[in-house]
């Protein structure tokens, strides 16, 4: 059978199931808080988000797969803009867009300008430090492990910091060259 | 300026922004797993899920008068009907029935057959109590009392506990007789 095209993350958001994303927010919201009054220490909170992610994301990953008809991305670079352009449009409905590669292809900043895990959220004084969206972090780390990549996730700019953008920078670690368990025409 | 007619469910929840259901299920799998390790008791963690409801409640019944143009009620009836048939469809995509309605009108159950929550959830035996959906209950009442309606909302029956549908039992308590704080046309 011949392979099918890649669907972009429009067509494909179009296609999935959803859920209001207001409803969605505020749900997020209410894990955060959640955690702030059980952990008490931000660094807590953050590292938990990102552990939240990273479990979300290494099932997401084949929602994406099955959904997508992405199939191997030939290099890190490819994997990123994929990420931005299909990943956060078919899962959260918006765009992000890839850039500050570092020489040798490794490193890269998936910069979101508009993020609706936020909508309506201001962090109140007590919560300096708190990286509000580190769920996205751990998403992306989780989603890129189980397609062989280990990858370093973290925020250079962070719009509740002030910032006029949500900017997190994948660090590519380490790459396992291994084939799918599967072949492409199974 | 003359009142807005209603909108369908359907129509409301084509124009709002939304999220990937399976993102959702995933996010709200993630709290219900935190809650268990955090809190240890089944029976703490189904109070701290309908708390969390009742926070999302009170804040999502804005956005649903705003988006819905649905004004006051006339009776207890017509608003277990618009949950039903406008709020679910709204924030989760799915349509509810109400029966089961006892004979002075403050008691009903409201039904669904698809919930967006529990895809691909099972419960482990040592999750038996837990009231995995809480979160619903949460947000009915919390948004009810924002409208003046102080109920209480219980599970009758529950799919992830084996039956054929989910069941919640809405109670009305006590309806305060009060005014919107604004008039229609302001």
């Amino acid at each position: 059978m011949a392979p099918l095209a890649p669907r972009s993350g429009d067509a494909i958001f179009a296609s999935v199931e959803r859920v209001n994303a207001e409803l969605f927010t505020l749900t997020y919201g209410a894990i955060v808080r959640q955690l702030l009054t059980d952990l008490e220490e931000v660094e807590e909170v953050n590292k938990q988000l990102e552990q939240m992610g990273y479990n979300i994301g290494i099932r997401l990953i084949d929602e994406f797969l099955a959904k997508s008809n992405v199939s191997r991305c030939t290099d890190f670079k490819e994997t990123a803009e994929v990420i931005a352009k299909v990943g956060f449009k078919m899962f959260l409905g918006v765009t992000a867009s890839v850039s500050n590669w570092d020489a040798d292809g490794t490193c890269c900043s998936i910069i979101l300008e508009d993020n609706p895990l936020v909508d309506f959220v201001e962090l109140p004084d007590t919560c300096q430090g708190l990286y509000y969206c580190n769920v996205l972090s751990g998403v992306i780390r989780g989603a890129l492990e189980m397609v062989s990549m280990k990858t370093e996730v973290t925020w250079v700019r962070d719009m509740l910091r002030g910032d006029d953008a949500f900017e997190l920078q994948v660090k590519l670690l380490k790459q396992v060259p291994e084939e799918y368990p599967y072949k492409d025409d199974e």
